[in-house]
Formats: structure tokens, sequence, C-alpha cells
């Protein structure tokens, strides 16, 4: 991804002037954090990459606090500006992890610059979003003395392995983090280089079946006189979806679904279409339905999906093993929309269950932590913010009313009352959780002008 | 197991002698045989060991020869005795993979005696039945020169995977393998010591089905966008067997089955009951539908059934992956009783498939090879075989009209129209397929003389 073809707006000169004067003491900032390996599913580094954001933070004239929620550190920054507003920034200092690390042209933790673009892992996802960021609060600071609005930021260390104790963290401090708006993380331009705001998340409850039978594999000539939990959980699966509909049948399941409103379905049907990469991306050759273009993406967004993501049971290997199995699992995952909460689906799914004569089937919850979220698509910030960016990039500025995966945004919205939304501000780049992630070096730059301008622009009177 | 406690009938006073006499030859001739590693998964040492069984007879006096197969070679003799009638003995010569290799106490292919057992892989199942009979036929051709009927051997070298070669061999030979009576590898004697003939075998037909999704496993957030496999082949799978009944749904599946005949059922309710041993062992607390007893003993032996042997979709490791998999296959293992027969049920399994909208799920055939077969428990020769069977271990002979497993029965039946059954002659032995198998030597020693006497009466007029 080049930098995109547009001419954005010029900052005022000392900015400007500051901003590329310091490119290089960005990219540096950026770099450093990228040396470290704070890979969350391995907890490796956590604590020292939370430092390291706080210093470099207090290095660019940023108040940096550690704080310590259930899990690892925090940094919070709270930057008092000129206007009373108050914009909060969410962002995470955590990572994937590298592997397989033979497909890595560089090293993942040894930041490289090859071809106008920087490698490292983290340096797309998530910590070049956060340095552009600090790095636009440091020139304002450097050549005004003072933000125009009040900023603060909360980065935390666990966004990769969806971790919940930012989340709670959040429930616990509404007035220390009251905002007017919140940005979370950020989000690509499409494919047509136009830019992209989301105003909310699906949630998630990841479960797994499990149905036991005999105490151990039975040779299957005695089938007639074992109860087979395969056989069990393939009728335990079927009850939960309706074949012909494709409709979730647990009672109530969509009984929470806000609906999208007209406006939000218009914003859908205005957003680019993606069927086309997708039939080529995953050799699809029809759709669920026959369904196709802004109906498909409706549901993409607006419906919660039953997905069995595995199934594992008895013999696995080639040709053949006679055995009724003593253990049939299958993981489900259970994307949900606002305002379906994951504890009640939950709790619908066992009363199913029981209710169709599968009580004796397991229920394990891998998780429950993801909750959707939607802010409405005619709240005033939402308009401002996508006036500023179309401004910026000289586009009229696509609305997704919500992402089809998931994110946090909930808490910020319930415990804080903040329209909350994310988009248009990530420095081009690419590869997230692959090999060989980078960013466009020159598209960096540019985000950090395009932060600087927006928290300008959403000082404006 | 030790020696049953009976007191079996004297054999002229000559027989007895000779075989005492020539024990540690017979054990020694068997100890030779199970040195060779012929494990047929492997297609480990088979000609070796054809050409070492071949060996052994010749030098018993049975006229040896090595025949050719599809597959791995026979081993094939014919001895002419005094009266018209001729027994087909079948046997086989190779044996199952010895692993776990470490749970062996000596070596599996090295014989040693312990305890008065000799171990070694394959010595019960299926050498020690094939040398108890040879020497049988070698202790009565050195005293009286002539068998008292004629025999035929014929020992392959797949039966413990289920090769398809012989049946192929005996479909293609039916006047050279033309008998009054056939013998099928051997049985034990049930827990209290008395003799089973099993008169059947069911038959199996083992398919993989596979539905295939995306090209690759695609996001969980597309889920409303692409077609899950594991949710079409749950579908697919719920079509087959019905939830409410346990039967099959396949048009058809039932047409060919042969009813269990008022004498079979009388038979069945004779059998020891074999459920306080299952519970035991794989932890049951219930049977299907609350069957139990003869009832459920008849649907062992008498029904047909479909199991799923294995499950395998998309991710199976601990915790959560979010995808739509690409791929999802079952297992499946449909157990056939007469008259059913694999390529029509396989025919019938395709058709429904396609009638209830599973077209683009694909059937791999993994085996269709095992027929069904049943000879009438009213047999002159299974009545007969029955009597002396009794005799010799002083109890009434159980009779099973057919196993709940497979073996090859079928081609004896249908293309020499021989009444073939096993039962009563095996040594007593165990771990058969496990580490550490063996045989008592003091019943390998009877088995020789259980031999002799079975051929001696089976020539009576």
């Amino acid at each position: 991804m080049a930098t995109p073809p547009f001419e954005p707006p010029r900052l005022e000169p000392a900015l400007e002037t500051h901003i590329e004067a310091n490119a290089q003491r960005y990219l540096d900032g950026l770099a450093e954090l990228c040396r470290l390996p704070s890979i969350s599913a391995q907890r490796n580094a956590l604590p020292e990459t939370a430092d390291a954001v706080a210093a470099l933070m207090r290095d660019w004239g940023l108040p940096a606090e550690i704080v310590t929620t259930d899990d690892a550190p925090a940094v919070y920054a709270e930057i008092p500006g000129r206007s009373p507003t108050t914009l909060l920034i969410y962002n995470h200092y955590d990572v994937q992890p590298p592997d397989p690390l033979d497909e890595w042209l560089s090293p993942p933790f040894e930041p490289t610059i090859r071809d106008g673009r920087l490698h490292a892992r983290g340096v797309a996802d998530d910590k070049g979003d956060l340095v552009a960021r600090l790095a636009a609060v440091e020139a304002l600071l450097a050549v005004r003395g003072e933000l125009p609005l009040t900023v603060k930021f909360l980065v935390e260390g666990q966004e990769e392995i969806d971790g919940v104790a930012i989340q709670d963290w959040i429930r616990r401090n509404p007035a220390k983090l009251a905002c007017d708006l919140a940005f979370v993380e950020a989000a690509d331009l499409d494919p047509s280089g136009r830019p992209v705001l989301v105003l909310g998340t699906r949630g998630m409850l990841y479960v797994e079946l499990e149905a036991r039978g005999p105490a151990i594999d039975v040779h299957s000539s005695l089938a007639a006189a074992v109860e087979n939990p395969a056989w069990t959980l393939v009728r335990a699966l079927n009850s939960i979806v309706d074949a012909s509909t494709g409709r979730v049948r647990v009672p109530g399941f969509y009984d929470a679904v806000r609906p999208l409103t007209p406006a939000e379905r218009a914003h859908i049907a205005d957003l680019p279409d993606p069927t086309p990469a997708w039939r080529e991306q995953f050799g699809l050759t029809a759709f669920p339905g026959g369904v196709e273009g802004a109906a498909l993406m409706e549901r993409v967004i607006g419906d919660p999906t039953a997905t069995i993501a595995g199934l594992t049971s008895g013999y696995a290997g080639p040709g053949l093993k006679t055995i009724v199995p003593a253990v049939a699992r299958a993981k489900i995952d259970f994307r949900l929309v606002p305002d379906q909460w994951p504890a009640d689906i939950l709790a619908r799914l066992r009363a199913h269950l029981d209710a169709e004569g599968f009580a004796a089937v397991a229920i394990h919850v891998v998780t429950q932590d993801g909750i959707p979220a939607r802010t409405p698509s005619d709240d005033p910030w939402v308009q401002r913010v996508a006036a500023i960016t179309g401004e910026w990039f000289g586009a009229r500025t696509a609305i997704q009313p919500n992402s089809a995966g998931g994110i946090v945004m909930e808490p910020f919205m319930s415990a804080l009352g903040a329209p909350t939304m994310f988009g248009g501000i990530r420095p081009a780049g690419g590869r997230y959780h692959a090999p060989n992630e980078y960013i466009e070096i020159d598209a960096f730059a540019l985000a950090v002008k395009f932060a600087a301008y927006l928290l300008d622009r959403l000082a404006d009177e």
C-alpha cells in the first residue's frame, strides 16, 4: 500500500515544519517499541513494554503513569487542553506471536527498513497507530505549549488475547476516563483509498460442547450396545441452527438484537463491495442463500452467527479404525450483535439443550468477554469525525455501523457514555498478524500530521 | 486363562502317545513361525512367512504349495483322506503390529516362555490355531499313514488388514477348494469354559464423508458470507440416523436384512450375558433404549449399525480459534448383517445424500470388502460339529448365529456352498492384538488332541 494519492490540507507552518524535522525521531521511537517482543499470548515482555511506552510518552512531554489492572499493566496519560472537549484514545502495546518465524525476511523484533517500509511485528498493529498519535501530541506541545483539546491515552497489553482485565479497569474508573468521545485502535483506508469510520463491534461467546459416551473407545462391533457421543453431539448441534433458514433455533436468541436503522442500512449500502475479493481469496462460488451485495453486508455486519469452528471425535488418521468414540467435542463461535449479551446467550443455549434432551451435553465456556456495541451513526461526534477525516483524505468518509469482528468498545460506551469509533488514522501498512508486518514510512509521517489535524479540528467550536 | 477344568475323551493310544511325544516339536514349530515378523499392515516378511508355513507343512507330511493372489502369497495344502468328506480350514499367518513395543516384557518376535505360557505376537492370533491343526494332521499321518477325511488348508497373509485378495482368490478357485464344510480361524471358550460355535459374520462398509467449504479457513467474522462445511456435515450426518429410534434413515437400508429365525433367537438367548462385563469394562450405566439381556444381544448380533468413528473439522487445539473451517470429515462404520451387500448400501447412501440435498458431500470408500454371511443353525454339519465339540469339552456347545465383528466367511459360503463356522478349537490364549500376546502351553497341547479328535469324529459315518 503506497502513500494515498491525495493532497491533504496543510497544517499551520510551524507544526508542519516541526513534524517534518522530527520525522526520524518519531520513527526511531516506533522502532524502539518494536524491539520489545511484547507477545501477550506468551506473556512476554509486557511490563517492560508498558514501561517503555511510559518512558517514550514522558520523553515527548506526556505525563504517563503505569496503571495496574487484574492482568498486564496498562499505561495512562492525560494531557489537558485548551478547549473543554476531551478525547480518549485507546491503543495496545501487545503483539501477535511472530510465527512462522522462517517466513520473516528480517527478524520480527529487529525493525528493518526495506523499500520504504519499516518491518517488525507490531509495527502496524498497533504500535504504529499509538506512536503516530503520541508524535502528534509531541508536536502540538512543542510548537504551542498546549493541546487544542484534552487528550487521554489508555494503552493496554492484552488486546491480542482478548484480555478482559482492561474492560474491568475501564468500568472501575469512569471518572478518570470521562470523555466526550473515544477512539479505539484504528482502521485502514478501504481498497479505493477512501477512509472508513467504524462505529461498533460484534461480540462473541465461544464455547466447547462436549458429549461423553463410554469410559474408553469401544470396538464398533458393539455399537448397538453403546450410546455413541458423536451421534449425540451431531444431534445437539443440529438442534442449534435451522437447516433450511440458517437461523439459530435457541429460543430468545434474537430477542435483544438491535435492528439496523434505515440510516445504518444506507451506510452499509454505501460501503465498497467486498464480495469480489472474498470470491477470489476464499475460492467462493456462491454465498449462503444466494444473498449478495448490500444485503450480504447487512448480514455480515448486523446479524449474529453460530459457527462450528472445530469438530473432534474418535479417529482422525488415515484408513479405518472401528470404534465407538468415548467423547465428541465441538467448538462453537457465536458472533453477537448489539444488544445481545454473551452471558444471556449462554444461559439460553443451556436451557435450549436441556429442553431438547441434551442435558448431558456439557458446555465449556472458552470466552464470554466479547460484548457487542454500536454508536449511533447520527451521533454529532460521528458526523464531525467523519467530516474531518473526509477533509483530510479528500473523499467522503464511509461509515460502517459495526465491524464484523470484535474489538474493545462496549465499556467506553456503557461505562463512560462516550461515542466510540475507530478508523481513518492508521498509517498505511499491512500483514497484520502475519510474517513481515510493515508500515509505509511515508504514510507513517502523514499519519502524524493527520493526527495533529484531527486534534485541532475536533477542538474547533 | 488356565487349562479348562474338564476331562476330554481319550484318543486312540498310539495317537495320544505320538502327540505327547512330539509336544516339544509342535511347540518349536509354532515358535519358529512366531519369529517371523509377518506384520501385514507394514507388508513385512509376508512371502518369507508363507514360505516358512509351507516348509513346516512339508516337514510334517503335508503337500504344501504357495499360491499367488492379487496381493500377499497364500499357502494351500490338500491331504486326501479315507472318507469322502472334505473339510476346508482357513487360517492366517499375518499378525497385528506389535506396538506399543515398550509394554512387551520380552521382544514380540522372540518367542519366550514364562509361567507356562508362550509369549509372542501372533502366537494366539492366529499361528497357534494353524500349528495345532497342522500338528494334528502330522500325528494322524504319522500314526495311520492317512487322514480320516480329506483336509484342505488355506493360509493367507492379509487377514489383519481385511485384505480382499483372498476373497477374490477363493471365488476364482471353487473346484480346487470344493469341500463339505469350512472352519475359519477359531474362537475362544466362553467365560464359563463352554465352547462356542459361531456361524456367521457381520460385514462392513467404512466410508469417510467429506464436506468442503471455502478454499482456506476463513475468519469467523465473515461466517454469514460463507457456507460452513461443518454445519453441512452435521446436517448430512443427522439425516442418516433417526434421532428418536436410532434406525438408519437411508431408504432401503434394511430391505435385505435376513431376520433372525426363532431357532437363532433361542441360541442367542442361551448365550452368556456379556452386559455385566461391558458395564465394568466400558463404564456404561445404561444401554441404548434401555434394552438389556437377550434383546440387546439380538441387536448386537442381528442388527446393522451406523457408527460415527471419527469427526474432524477446523480447530482442535486448546482455547479458541475463530474460523469457518475449509473442510469437515466424518468416518462412518456401517456394520452389516446378512444379506446386506456393502456396494448396495453404498449406492443407497449416495442416493440418500443426493435426495436430502447433500450431493456436494463426498463419500470416500475406505472399505466395502466386509461381506456379511450366516450359516443356518439347523445345518447338519453345524449340529455335528457342535455335538463333537460338546463331547470334547464336556459341555453343551453354545451357538452364536453370527459374530458381532467381521471375519472372512462369505466366499466360502457363496462360492463353495460350504457351511462355514468357527469356534471351539483355539488353544486357550489371550491378549490378541495387544502387548504380551500368549498361549497356555498346556492348552496348546490339548488343542492338538482336540483337532485330531474332531477330524476323526467328522469322518465317522
